[in-house]
């Protein structure tokens, strides 16, 4: 965390102290301790009755929880977890979307974010600051690759597929979306030789993040093998090519850090679904990305992308219950500003009412 | 060729009529041809007295030439060979540096060349003209990454070894030649942060060639991740990794046209030893590039890196001959314009007399 995020609140720290009681017991924090809050419930040590509450519990409310973790999300439960001095959450999640159908909440969330689908976007502006290292890279690569062209354009390719790859359809995706959306100039395929370009013609700065090169490649060989149609320059620039996520190196977590907040400096941007690298760089950016919706049996979806809803993360592992009826229920459809995501279909977003369905 | 290059002389061509007669027999033509001038010679067949001469003669002037076809290269023998109407040659080699041997050719080529080591440029110049397609691969690459940049420098990685690599050796080679012989500002490696950088600082495009991506990577992240300590910026880009030797493709060839073309634009230029590919690059650019010298046991040669005498390509395999005594010599040390290559000890280039010997 030190060596990513500054401190964000002056003269104050957001991380423990070294000597926090709790810390030595954080590796066995999970599903099974007996202060993991889905655990008491399991066992019945809950009593909603008694002011007598335990000094601390353990909140699991990683995408891997239970139905009992899942009550993290009824109002009777967050009365009682309200008089817990001390609460220890893991989680993996952007369960934001979750805590608006908290009706104890409601008025607190309409007071911090009358826009409602604003929340990362604040959040994230006030809290996430890249330290010296980071920005040393973020300003770096701006200067050098980004900063001279009229425009720029962010493209997040992020693929969930076993297979090796790389995948012709995810580029031929790419293509189609960047194209058929005007965000990109098509280029002159029949044509090889030059356009006398005008003195200096619009340019724009393609910047593509990527654990594998392909995709960039892709681009950069199509704007460098044809002119394009209107004599429009564009450039194509991806910082690194890590291969495959390496989290446990110091540097790779800089660049990945540093790559999603120049995603977040472009003018239009375009992420690949399920990702959580697109919606950071979508939130602090405070843009509605274009999403390159999943392929089904490697073919190019109609459309190839879809326009964001808001410029909110999903929540890719929400509770589906209903606390007041106690079953089942689409919390997709309970509220007009808590909807299903475009990427994932059981996933729920925060978008602003007003906003017409697609 | 007519994909790659435009006619050079105006109202004519440099490409055979479709319909010239010995076209068809091109194919058979080899060492072991009987109007092959080497095996003519084993034949005793020359007759250097009279004035009855073959029509066509079979000249191979390539690496593998033996004894006798390089009698090509003595006085005796062109007087004779220029009594016959046509020559067919195959070669590989750049050979004209043996060419400032032949006493015959001594005055036409003063003529021609006063200043002697400026053959391949102003044949280059003269000959090579992209077509419109390769025309159009540079002018956009230009266009896109290199023409904002303050000044660039052109690093042409050939690495001449069976092991797949990459080498870290040639990446250390690479970063202590450019910035021992300051073609490239230091970076400082124990600072990662940012330096606040003047207004628009001095900025350098690095045009890296090569058939793999590994070289370009380690320079555009060692300039990504530390600070350079005189605030410069550095740019680091590559037109294409091909990988491996694909001359059956068109595409293939356009680009490594195109790249020696671009390599030819830069303003100081790094080249690998053996290389044809640098050697072109240098002589259309009218360069004397500094030659990263063949590494023994994957270690870094001390210097890293040597300027080249002149701008001309060397002849790898010359003929170490005396014509008049006929017996072996080094034909690197008989006349002061044509000296041992840099980089190949063996082989000889035309240098400037006036040039004091490294
Ligand atoms: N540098 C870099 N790292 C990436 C990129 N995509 C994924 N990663 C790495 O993979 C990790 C996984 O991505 P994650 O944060 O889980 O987002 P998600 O997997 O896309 O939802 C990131 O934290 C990075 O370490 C990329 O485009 N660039
Ligand atoms: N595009 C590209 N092709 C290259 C590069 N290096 C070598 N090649 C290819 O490999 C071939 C061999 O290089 P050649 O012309 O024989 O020069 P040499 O092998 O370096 O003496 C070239 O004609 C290209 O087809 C490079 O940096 N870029």
């Amino acid at each position: 965390m030190k060596d990513l995020f500054c401190e964000p609140f002056p003269s104050n720290s957001w991380l423990l102290p070294l000597d926090f009681p709790l810390t030595k017991q954080f590796d066995g924090f999970n599903q099974g301790n007996s202060r993991c809050y889905g655990k008491m419930l399991k066992d019945k040590a809950v009593n909603y009755s008694t002011n007598s509450v335990p000094s601390y519990v353990y909140l699991h409310v990683a995408h891997d929880y239970d139905a009992e973790d899942k009550l993290f999300f009824c109002d009777d439960d967050q009365s009682l977890l309200s008089k817990v001095p001390w609460l220890v959450m893991r989680t993996d999640n952007y369960f934001v979307p979750s805590l608006f159908l908290i009706t104890a909440f409601e008025q607190e969330l309409e007071k911090m974010f009358p826009e409602k689908a604003t929340v990362f976007h604040y959040l994230g502006q006030y809290l996430f600051h890249p330290t010296n290292a980071v920005w040393g890279l973020i300003t770096r690569y701006h200067q050098t690759y980004l900063a001279h062209a009229d425009e720029s354009l962010g493209v997040q390719v992020r693929v969930f597929d076993p297979r090796p790859g790389p995948f012709k359809h995810v580029m031929d995706q790419i293509r189609s979306c960047t194209l058929n959306q005007n965000l990109l100039p098509r280029v002159d395929v029949k044509a090889s030789g030059f356009t006398s370009s005008k003195k200096n013609p619009k340019s724009t700065a393609i910047l593509v993040t990527s654990l594998k090169l392909d995709y960039s490649d892709d681009l950069r060989s199509m704007y460098w093998e044809h002119p394009t149609s209107n004599g429009e320059v564009v450039g194509v620039y991806q910082p690194s090519h890590e291969e495959f996520q390496q989290t446990e190196k110091r540097m790779h977590n800089r660049k990945a850090w540093a790559e999603m907040y120049l995603l977040s400096l472009t003018d239009n941007l375009v992420t690949s679904a399920w990702s959580t690298f697109g919606y950071v760089a979508q939130g602090l950016g405070g843009m509605k990305p274009w999403i390159l919706v999943k392929t089904e049996n490697d073919t190019v979806p109609d459309p190839p992308c879809r326009l964001a809803m808001s410029m909110e993360p999903c929540f890719h592992a929400p509770p589906l219950y209903d606390c007041k009826e106690k079953r089942g229920t689409d919390t997709g459809a309970q509220v007009p500003h808590v909807k299903h995501c475009e990427d994932v279909s059981w996933g729920v977003k925060v978008i602003d009412p007003g906003h017409d369905e697609l």
